[in-house]
């Protein structure tokens, strides 16, 4: 049901601002403690996958049904297709819709759009663009929340957000290690743009560990970058884990894949397979300033990060993970009235 | 849940007649404007999909929900089997279950059961008899809503009529142009059998333009040339584009595969190759009588029907897509009620 | 979302053990009578299906909606993925993911689980363990309902028993019949351990027919026979047909694989393939107590069950079918409160 004016779109977390985001995670603090009091009776959020999911589609649907609200989910597998998202264009080719009629219709009927775009995996160039997810909010007349596109995962953004405010209180100062983990299957880098965004525009020090070959897309370094200059945060790329890990507070790991690579998926088996010792253990841990592992799941246990952390004291994955059902929650309720 | 008396099925448009037709439609436009009011807690409505769908599903599970009621979703693909239909069958071969024993069960946990058939798509003379939905609506005992069958698609028929009504008023003497349009993918032809049947049991003066070949169904014929013999409506078919739209009050563009050339895809795109001729431009749109476009959608922009048209004045698209949820929500009020 | 003592799951009926089985089935008797209250309202269920489902899925569904709960559904094939089961191993290989991880994020999000495992199917021996469902109950927080496993199948049972008890009242020293069919595709064995589980547990006399080499699990036998000691009900295996069905009050049909040709598709088909003459007939069923009959469906007619059986007086399989829902419906009811 389209809304008076223009809707509040998630598809990365400036799209809300530094002010709104914390004002989310404050709204998720208060919702974490109580049940749903049926704020979104009568509301349906539509679920479009173009790409598989588990933790994010549990959590958001969880999310929505807590609140008292209904989801519609549809897969691109069975329900959905290809849409074309090129205005003018002669649609006499594979789409049998454009994404602008598509957008239009389901906008009448649900309240809100999520949305995991699919990743065309060929060409960086081509996917960091996110075309996809662009064209559904530009076309939409409900909120588009973006469920991770090539470049951002501002759900799994406010979810991490969240669970460094809870561990440490004040960010600013406070120092992150971001370390790449060897994965046989890299994960996707938009994670980790959102969490340098989210970080950031807290003011952290930020220290990203990763091999060569593996360096974060430029332009969003550009934009983080920026937004630290106003907040007195800092980012150094490049560095080797110990580097990273030495005095941090939170070392969070992930295994992306590289974007030189991006598209060879053989050239970037062969390249990771050189880089085995790139892994979290409490040797490592040991150097940080009482340091807790965050990890964006799943993970591949004694590969990416060793039992003793992730069973131990340092882990705090699994309350990074029920966070995604909190920020949700507040995000709904932002976006839905 | 088993009622008392035989429940009422909506198979085709007939299944209601003109009456309750007209009533569920004056209940659509009172709940167009309103909320729901949870009539419909602690209903479940079942959703069988032999076949994909996009609009018909989140239409009608939206509606569902929007009255507080509950879909559960079966899909042919993972959840289903093949069916035998055949009473008396010695069922030694691939169906590990009879229409008659899952009708039955599934009766029992569901207040209603909404089906899309599979289409054979081998011979018209067999999928025009829609005996799979049949046999659903012989054993089931709840009703049982056709959402686009072979013949048949009276939810869209539904939605139709609603728009032209609120386009037009009242309908008896409007002319309606139904064209036949180029597509390299054509659409099922019982949208426009359901279209018939709602026009012309108003009086409307309905012109079918189509290609020699592309004939509508003899028996859905007959059938709606009786109904307009009651009501005072006339029918003409195999009129050229522009000889059907002139004066027309409404032009309602579809593509529909040749039902002589049904089973054989290769003729039926040779055949078809000849035609991209067959598209709505503001040209032809000029020849009606102030008239507007109504489209069931998908459509294939630029090739079916221009741009100009879609996204200017005259198209009635999106509100007839709305239409499909304020229809099936009144549908569902008067079925389960 | 974790409660504060350990879950109680329902892996089998010994889970619940005797007294508690016979609460859920007298909550289940009064609430076959009337509709839902709402007593689920803000609660989920989540759905993991690593194998299809009809019946139980639709009754599943059905049961937590009709109580005002939500089901959050996850197929394996679309959403899921291999998971790892073993504690302690370097997950390099194909699994990207610990059950031990999976379970205790989805704890978080959902308030019950229900799951339906894979079956490996090339060694009974590995398959008889359930272990996949064993881990996800050793690591969940909520909990973890069988809704089948190569081994069990009680929420079969827990109809299974409801239905019995509907038809003979007290059922110690009642006689049932279990009687293996011919069908080209036989199902799995689950059911009937789960069946003999709940009769004994009553104290019936269970007689089993079935041909050589179709021998039910050992363990099971072992622990049932046990049971029956307690109970002073009796266990009889390997028994013709007629024999089987000599006086008894109840036939139960069931087409299982053999538990020696596991693994070996073409061998069971050769020799299942001389077995076409165990199949349910009038003149079978004369040999009864006015016996009913009892198939947990789908049934094959005419292969399996002559329809002149399955459409008369002696059968209860759509009340068997039914009776799922409302069972169900006590189980949620009793594990959420």
């Amino acid at each position: 049901m389209p809304s008076d004016g223009p809707p509040t779109h998630l598809i990365r977390l400036a799209d809300l601002g530094p002010d709104r985001v914390r004002d989310v995670l404050d709204l998720a603090a208060r919702l974490k403690g109580r049940p749903g009091r049926g704020e979104l009776a009568g509301k349906t959020a539509g679920m479009l996958f173009f790409r598989g999911s588990l933790r994010t589609r549990a959590s958001f649907e969880a999310a929505v049904n807590q609140l008292g609200g209904q989801t519609l989910n549809l897969t691109a597998m069975s329900d959905f297709w290809d849409l074309e998202e090129r205005d003018g264009s002669v649609m006499d080719g594979r789409a049998p819709e454009h994404v602008k009629d598509a957008a239009a219709v389901l906008s009448r009927y649900v309240d809100l759009l999520a949305i995991r775009p699919a990743q065309q995996g060929l060409s960086w160039d081509v996917d960091r663009q996110d075309r996809e997810i662009q064209a559904w909010s530009r076309h939409a007349t409900v909120p588009v929340i973006n469920m991770e596109s090539a470049q951002r995962h501002p759900l799994q953004g406010l979810a991490d957000l969240m669970t460094m405010r809870e561990q440490l209180g004040k960010l600013d100062g406070k120092r992150l290690a971001v370390t790449w983990v060897h994965s046989p299957e890299p994960a996707t880098v938009g994670v980790v743009h959102s969490l340098l965004h989210a970080a950031l525009q807290e003011g952290m020090e930020v220290r990203v560990a990763h091999p060569p070959g593996y360096e974060l897309d430029g332009g969003v370094i550009a934009e983080v970058e920026e937004l630290a200059q106003d907040t007195g945060g800092s980012l150094s790329t490049g560095l080797a884990l110990e580097d990273a890990v030495e005095g941090a507070q939170i070392v969070y790991a992930r295994s992306w894949q590289s974007l030189e690579d991006y598209g060879n998926k053989t050239l970037g088996a062969s390249h990771r397979s050189r880089l085995t010792d790139w892994k979290i253990d409490e040797k490592l841990m040991e150097l940080g300033d009482d340091a807790k592992l965050m990890h964006a799941m799943p993970i591949r246990r004694n590969v990416e990060v060793s039992d003793a952390i992730l069973d131990g004291p340092r882990s705090l994955v699994y309350q990074q993970a029920e966070n995604r059902l909190h920020s949700q929650k507040a995000l709904l309720l932002t976006l839905l009235r």
